[in-house]
Order: C-alpha cells, then structure tokens, then sequence
C-alpha cells in the first residue's frame, strides 16, 4: 500500500474532518501517500483527485462539514460508473481508498472492492443508524445540538406554559430522539422503533397538567411522521394546545465535539490498518467500547440491534 | 413609592430575568418591596402576586424565559379586565408596576397607567421592533443563537454546495435577519423594509455559481413570507435546487448575552428610578448608547426609524 | 425500601443533577419516597435532610453543578461522625443512600454500609478517575468545556504563531489531557500513566518549526505537573518561546452533555434498582458500554487500567 | 485608490477576519484590488504581501483569530523600518493601507501616514481601550466568552459555597471586568478606573454571609492587580476561604459575536471609504452606535471617557 485515498459521501456529518485528517496523518506517518477525492463517488467518477499533505489537514479537527465536499451520483450506480471510478484510481496510482459515510456510501465502497479496488467504510452518519458499530461519527455532536435546541425552547414551553412537539432527524432510527429526549427531559418521545398509543400520550399530558405539569416537550424522530402531522393527530384526540418546532438542518452542522472527534481519529486510523494489511471490503466501527471492523456485506444485510432499556427508562424518569 | 410591582408579558425574550432582577434589586437597594406578577396580565387580573427578595432573583441573571411566566389575557384588553387588575395591585398595596415585554405589553402599561396606576415599560422582544429603543432586551441573543445556526447550516451548505434559505422570526421587522445576514455571510437578505426582485435574487445566484460559488445562504424575515413560499417563488424563475429551514423558537430561548444583560439591567434600574419619581406611563430604551424614556404613547404612535445603511452595506460585502 | 436518600459529595461535577433527578424520579416511579441530603456527609451528619419531590427535580437536568450542594467534613472521616450520619438516616426513616461522587465519596459509602446502613455509589467527577467504570458522570462535558478552549486558545497560538502550554485538571488520572488532547490536535499530550523526555519534546517542537508548523500547543494533566513548571523546563532545554494557560476551574462547570446526561440517568436510576434489592456496598458504572456494578471495596482496591492506544494514537496523529 | 492593502496587528481578537473580509469586499466592489500583509509590521517590512481575492476570505467572517497573522516588530519603531515598509507597499504598487489593530498599530499606522503613506486605522482589541470608539471589535465576544466562565465557575461557587476571585484581561481598562461582573451578577467589581477598599469588600463578603449568601464572586481587572495578588490581600483582612480562577488566553479567541461581526464588517467597509476619499491618518470607530472617524493622533493623544454609571449600578444591584 503506498498511496490510499479518502472520500466522503452522502449527508455530511460532524467529525468528518477529523476522520479525513487521521486518515491522511496516519497514513503519512507510516510513509503512504493520501489523496482525496472530491465531491463523493460523483467526484470519482470525474477524477476530482488531489494530494493531500499533512499542511491539508491542519486546523480541520474541530470544523463541521468534510472538506472533500460531498455529492449525489445516480452514475456511480451504476456499473459503468464504478469501473470509471477504479479507472480513475488507478490512473493515480491510488492502492486503497477509505469511504467515510452512511449506508450508501458502505455500498459503494462493497462495490469497488468487488470490481477488485479494496474500500473499507468508515461510519459517519448523524443518524446512528448503521449496524456493526454502536455509535456513528456525527451522532454525538447532533445529540448535543438537539439538546441545546431542547434547553432553548424548554425556555418559552415554561415561560408560556405550552406544549411543544419538536421533530428531530434520525432518518429510519430513532437514536437522536430517544438520547435527545432522555437527556432532555422530554416528557414523551415518539421513535420509530417502538409503537405509541395516541390516546395514551393525551392522557400523559393531561395528567400531568392535573398535577402541575405546567409544560410539556414531546420528541418526534422524523422516521415516525412530521412534527406537524404528530400536533395535528395529537389535537384531533386531546385538543391540546401545542407548537411545533422543526429542528432541520442545524443538527447536520457545528463544531464536533470531544466524542466525535476521538472517534473519527479512531476509526479513521483503524481503516488505514485495515487497508495496509490488505483488508478491503471491511467497514470499522465501535461496539462495547472497542474498535472493531466487520464485513461491509454482513453490515448492511443485519439489522441493527436495538436496546429497549433506555426507551424503558425514559419512561420512568418522565413521570 | 413603597412597593413596587413587577410582571412580564408577550412572547419571552432572554434577558426578561436579568431585568426582573435589576427591578428587584434596585428596589430593595432604595427601601422599596418588589411584588411579582405572574403569568402576565392574565395572572395580575387573579391576583397571582408574590413577593420578591432579594433570594428570589438569586442566580436567574443567565437564565432565558421569565420566572414570572408569561401569558395572553383577553381579559385584559377590556376595561373591566383593566380596573380588576388596579384593584389587585391596589389590594397588595403596590403603587407602580415594571411592564416587562413588547408592544402589547406597552399598551396594557398606557391603559393601567391611563386607570391612574402608574406604570413603566421595559422593550423586551426578540424581534427589536419597539420604536424609543435602537435595541430591545433579547435581540443581541437571538442574533446569536440565529448565527450559531447560520454557520452549523453553512457547514452543510458547503460540503454539499447547495443554496439555504433560512427563515428567521422578527415579526414585521426585518433586523434579526438584516444583522444575522451581515453577520453570517449570506448572500441575499430579505426584510420587510426593503423590496426585492426574485428575478434579481436568480440572476445573483447564477452569476454566484459562474464565478465559482459553490453555495449560498438567503435569509428570508418571517415578516416578509414563510421560507416554504420564498423557495417555491425563487424556484418558479431560477429552478435552482435548495433546502429550506425554518428555524422557529429555539430564536426564543437561551441564555442571554452579555449585552442583553447588561440592557437588562440598566432598563430595569431605570424603569425604578422613574417610579421612584412618579413617572408612571413612560417606557425606558436605549438610543445612542444612552438610557432615555419617553412616553408609551408616543412610542406606540411613532413608526421606528429604519436604517438603510446596514442593508446596503449587506449588499456590498455579498458582492 | 420506603424511602431513599440521595447526596453529593466531593467535588461537583455537570451531570450531578441528572443523576439526582433519576434517583427521585425512579424512586417515585417505583412507589419509594426519596429525600435529599443537603452539602453531603457534612450536611448528613447534621441532619440537613429535606423531602424530594417530583417538582424539586424539575428544570435541573440541564444545570451544573448539584443542587443539594457538596461540602468537606473532616469529622465524617471518624467513626463517631459516620455513626450520627446513621443516625440522622434513620431519623428520617430512610432506608438506603445513594452517594453521588468521587472516590473519597464511595469511602464515605462504604463506612455507612460497614455500619449497616445500605448505600451505593455513582461515579460523579470529571477526572474520569474511578475504577469500575470506563466513564465517570461529568468528564464527558469537562472534555468539551477544556477542548472548547483550547479550540480558543488555537486562534491566538495561529496568529500569533506562538507555542502555548495549558494545563488541564484530572488529578492523577491524564484521561481530560489525553482524550483533549487527541480530539484538539495537540502536538503533545503530557499526562501522569506515560514517561515523558523533554529533550524528545523539544526535538519534536523544532521539527515541526523545521516542517512550517507555525504554532504548537502541549497539553499538560495536572498530575504530572503545573503548567508554569513544566513551561520553564521546556524552555530550558529548548528556549522556546511560550505562553501557558491554566483552565481552572471553569472546567468543573457548564451545562452537561448529551452524554452526560443520559450516563447519570441510566447509573442514577440502576443505583436505586440496587438498593431496591438490597444491594448495599456497591457502586455502579459503565464498562464496555453496559450499566453494571460491583463492590465498592473492589472498586476503591483495584487500579484503573489505562488504555495505551490512544496514548499511541495521539502521537501518530500528532506527526 | 486602486490597490489596498491590510494588515492585522497587535493582539488578536475575535471579529479581526470579518474586519478583514469587510475590507477586501468593499473594495473589490468598487474595481479595487487588496492585497493582505501578513505578519503584522514585521511582514510588511519582510515584504510578506500577496493579494487577496473574494474566495481568499470566505467562509471566514465567523473565525476567531486573524488569516493575515499578527507579530511584533521592534524594527518598525525605528524610522528605517517605517520607510522600509512604505517601500514594500509602494513596490507592490499599493495606495493606501487600512491596519487592524490597537493602539501601537494605529502609532504604526500614524507613522506610515507620515511618511506619505495613507493608512486608516480600525480599532481591535478585546480590551475596549481605545479612545475615539464606544467599542473595539473583538470586546462583545470577550465579554460573552468571560460570561460562560462565570455562570461555569459559579456552578462551583455555588455547590461548594464558595468565594471565587476570578481576573480578567483589560489592559489598563476595566470594561471586560465592569460588563462581565455586571452581566455575570458579581458581587464585588475591581477595576483600574475606580479605588476601592479592601475592608469594604471583606465587610461586604461577612454581610452577604449573614443575610444567607452561600457563595460570592469577585471579578479581577488585571490592569488592576493579579488575581493572586488581590486574594492574598483579601485573605489578610477577611480570612475568607476562597479559590482564585484567571481566565487568560481563552478570552482573546473564539467565533465572534453577531455584534462584533457587525461592527467589524461596518469599520472594515468605512475604513475603505476613507482611503478612496484620500483621508489617510484616521481611524474609524462607533460613538453613541454611529460609525464615525477621527485624526488618529487625537485618538492617540485623548483619554477615554469612563462612564461611572456603569459601575454605580453594578453596585446597587449586587447589593
């Protein structure tokens, strides 16, 4: 391995950068070349490929966003677009290439190596949602921009003595909301990966309000419905009187935090290893405290494990 | 003046406490007892009255919302409603009330006072679009919280190269987005102040892209039309791709600033010191960096002086 | 189990109060009483012991610091001060204690469970020093609060093209320097579990100068030695010019993080669980990403283990 | 005017980048070309000078620090050095040159103009001590950064019960100390402007003890004394228990404020319209929230005015 390149693809996620830079600092400690490929698979395609010294990666740690840019790429679909992909990699002299990403981009990275160009995957992802790694970077960060939100409107929902349902990403996962929501003191949170009975959350509210309660905060993951269409069935059966809030786009930015930035420089290094010791269609990841790395096809065919304990305990501490 | 009574009312803003406190405390600092009214108009008309010391107002200086609360009163709009809340104030033996809040509020202050029980008004609105005050109690923050949002969305806008519209509260004005957008960078502004010309806004866009932008922020006042509508009519001429984010009432809350507790302070102080002289039916603001008053009624009569500069400015730099 | 107490001890730590409201609102949820023991074994031993209810708990998931305050007592230290402490326990008809707090706090658990009162520790403190748990409640946020300066301090270091030195907390333990260190981009991480040659500093220092590297930063824990002392034996060695930096105390405080916050919600809640059994003498914590307990005779004996990789990883990183 | 240069020097402060992308902007606007000089005086005698397009500063208006370095010369306070430096603008076929900066660079920008070179300063300085302007750029967001240490250590403060000296930078002036112990709801505020009593304030303390007062905060302009120093006074005359905390470098980084921003980006643009006016040997400035400008030598030569206010009010609010 002399020469290993890095990209990032799909939803931008905190912690990138600091994936990209061990990436490249791990690699030129160990006497390999780095190149990045610009603009995802999509940048690929193109040949949007430059090297990347250790000045490159000099004050990214601590930026949101990915440096290399990300982009949508029907062609990379595409059997014709990945052959061009390896074709460009090759053309410079790339050995390896780390797919820093969410599901689709481990996809990507499967299908290159099955055309004979070694991947591995790094999990990035606001979403928590990629089995084979108990937490992906970019979580950790959405988990405290969410709370911040939660900690600004609990303001106004205390002030007015209001309801507020506030829908959080989390696409099919309801990570983000439950942490959000535990860490927040919510008093209801709506997942994805436990059924809810409207009647019951009505009668929630209102006997917290026979007992005081003067507001209430109920946390939507997006993957269950919108913000909106939860208020509006939620008002069909209680004629509580609420706000919505839409968290958006915030939660895919900022500063990483501590968490997220040591696990990018874990995980990035980690797929380095991986690719020096000619381990290719392999993805990293964290379980039980401990890096780890699984076959990307067995990553994307399981199902993510979901621990019920903490939904649980959400419930008993929102009393 | 013996006792002095206190309330907050309208939508909460960050800083209300830090001015809470200064009513308090510049109270008991002159011999004065402080009586807080809660939930706003609404609870002064029940008789929800306590009273404060100086252990009351202890660590609230950095908390957003209001420990008063705050709510709508209809009743209060009615003269019967207003007499009912005089003979609560007369029964507690209070003789001037700090009116914490925005125009409204302004107005319960005129009617109370115009009911012979004097009364002062303190601008506390995020939306800064009180007239007799170049800043109202809560805007500096939601400027703040607005820009924390701008840069997290920008990390997305950039790495995916996409063009943002931010919608941004403000109610009829334009100034959170005007000193957000210079603030944050964005290409394009929309206030109600100022019109504006969608096909111009396309034309920036593109010859943005054409010079190698590679993304772009608009913020668009709630004042002028939703984020949802301004994407669609902005779509209809320019069919540029985008996202929309609606960033709602996380704008509210916070810990407030340095400068809205500062504001805070001063206004509250004052607001003491005009009862103290009898000078009920005033409201107190800060203009060329100076603490004044004026009578709420001329404030609530006159329209506020729009500085045009600062949007022209925002034009030049956006360049 | 009627009625559970829950106190604070040693120093504070964010998340103290997550912790405090999971102990009540489980203890309610499971049908027990719970009652706070104001400024820890002091407060104990002198019966400064109030009811908790679910309104006491309110709006204190998100504070710092520990509402039912901490404090030193040299006379606890004796058998005679622990013996009133049972006394003024069972006074209250308490049933069994939760202590909340470092290791001298666990000591002070397990003289009262020794004197047949049952209690159960929760590892609070932002040192991340306790054995029997990977992460102790609190060092998740001070990792956030020290990289948030030295994020800071990194301005200044760039502009100035300066080496800066900062001393962070941890008292024996380097877990705050390493983990900040790592996630920060510091050149150097100086911490008490790993040898160190300044002459080997400053060699690197010079490379780096040598490379472009226009500013450095060292982190240096507290246990190894201040960051005034360690600055002047570099610059002997070395005669590079530097500026030091001593976080402080601000490290000890803040709003807690998401990760915070749920890891005090899940041990606050587990350590009421244990007393429901009559699980006295232990203390809880998470190992491997699981909530788990064990004695706290075993935890006060055995020696953390400390993980070189990251220590390993830091300095490929840091090339 | 058709080519302008900028320069950064003295102390960094937050707000410096977007003062600089204010400059460049405008500029450009009007058919200008900037060229950046980095390094201060020091590169400018270096002759460390390359131009500056509209993409050399995005995304750069919400970074602390300065992308144009700051350094100390000695050699430009000689003559020599001066005229060393007029060359090197002059062979770069520069105008006129705006310098960002405090007052030793308005002296550097004075001297430039008397040598024949039209410069105009831009005050920045977290120490708000400049005369001419109501405030620096880079203040605001000292002030707030100052603020989260304070409501962080009173976290400490108050679960220990505790008295904290914490010291502020400043310079020679108080206004970091006056607004953050204002705004942060200190009890005692020491600053150069104002004597004060050593007894007082341990009588103060005692009396805060008794009515109850479990911790207490004294804020420390360094200007004044050290933070160490005053609490080995104080120590003498109270024999109050206390911990000493002093904030240092982290209060010169960090994202700028909105209002920092702001006026940076309205100082930057006037700055420019000054040069294309052939007004060198000014320095612009916000006085009663206007931008205005004066002979940089009145600037250098008047004393602030320090409005007492201020100060009288923060200590009959923290009474």
């Amino acid at each position: 391995m002399k020469r290993i390149g890095v990209l990032t693809s799909g939803g931008d996620a905190p912690g990138m950068n600091a994936a990209i830079r061990a990436v490249v600092r791990k690699s030129i400690y160990h006497g390999i070349e780095t190149f990045g490929v610009h603009q995802g698979f999509n940048g690929l395609i193109n040949g949007n490929i430059t090297k990347l010294e250790l000045g490159s990666v000099g004050d990214i740690v601590q930026r949101g966003g990915t440096i290399l840019r990300s982009a949508r790429s029907e062609e990379f679909k595409t059997r014709e677009g990945q052959l061009k992909g390896v074709e460009q990699l090759k053309k410079h002299g790339i050995d390896g290439l780390v797919v820093i990403g969410g599901d689709g981009s481990f996809m990507g990275a499967q299908k290159l190596t099955e055309h004979g160009f070694p991947c591995v995957g790094v999990p990035a992802t606001i979403d928590n949602d990629i089995s084979g790694t108990q937490f992906t970077i970019g979580f950790d960060t959405a988990l405290n921009t969410v709370l911040d939100a939660i900690d600004k409107i609990r303001d106004t929902a205390s002030s007015h003595e209001r309801t507020f349902i506030i829908e959080v990403m989390g696409r099919g996962a309801g990570d983000i909301a439950l942490w959000a929501g535990l860490a927040g003191g919510a008093e209801t949170i709506i997942v994805p990966e436990v059924d809810f009975d409207m009647n019951d959350i009505a009668t929630r509210i209102k006997n917290g309000v026979k007992r005081g309660k003067k507001h209430s905060i109920i946390i939507v993951a997006e993957g269950v419905m919108s913000g909106v269409e939860f208020a509006e069935k939620l008002y069909e059966v209680s004629k509580v009187e609420h706000r919505v809030s839409v968290l958006g786009h915030i939660q895919r930015g900022g500063t990483p935090t501590g968490f997220d930035r040591v696990l990018a420089s874990r995980l990035g290094a980690r797929a380095v290893e991986l690719l020096m010791n000619n381990q290719g269609g392999k993805a990293v990841g964290i379980v039980r405290n401990e890096i780890v790395e699984d076959d990307i096809l067995t990553i994307l065919e399981q199902d993510r494990v979901y621990d019920k304990s903490m939904y649980d305990l959400s419930k008993e501490l929102s009393i």
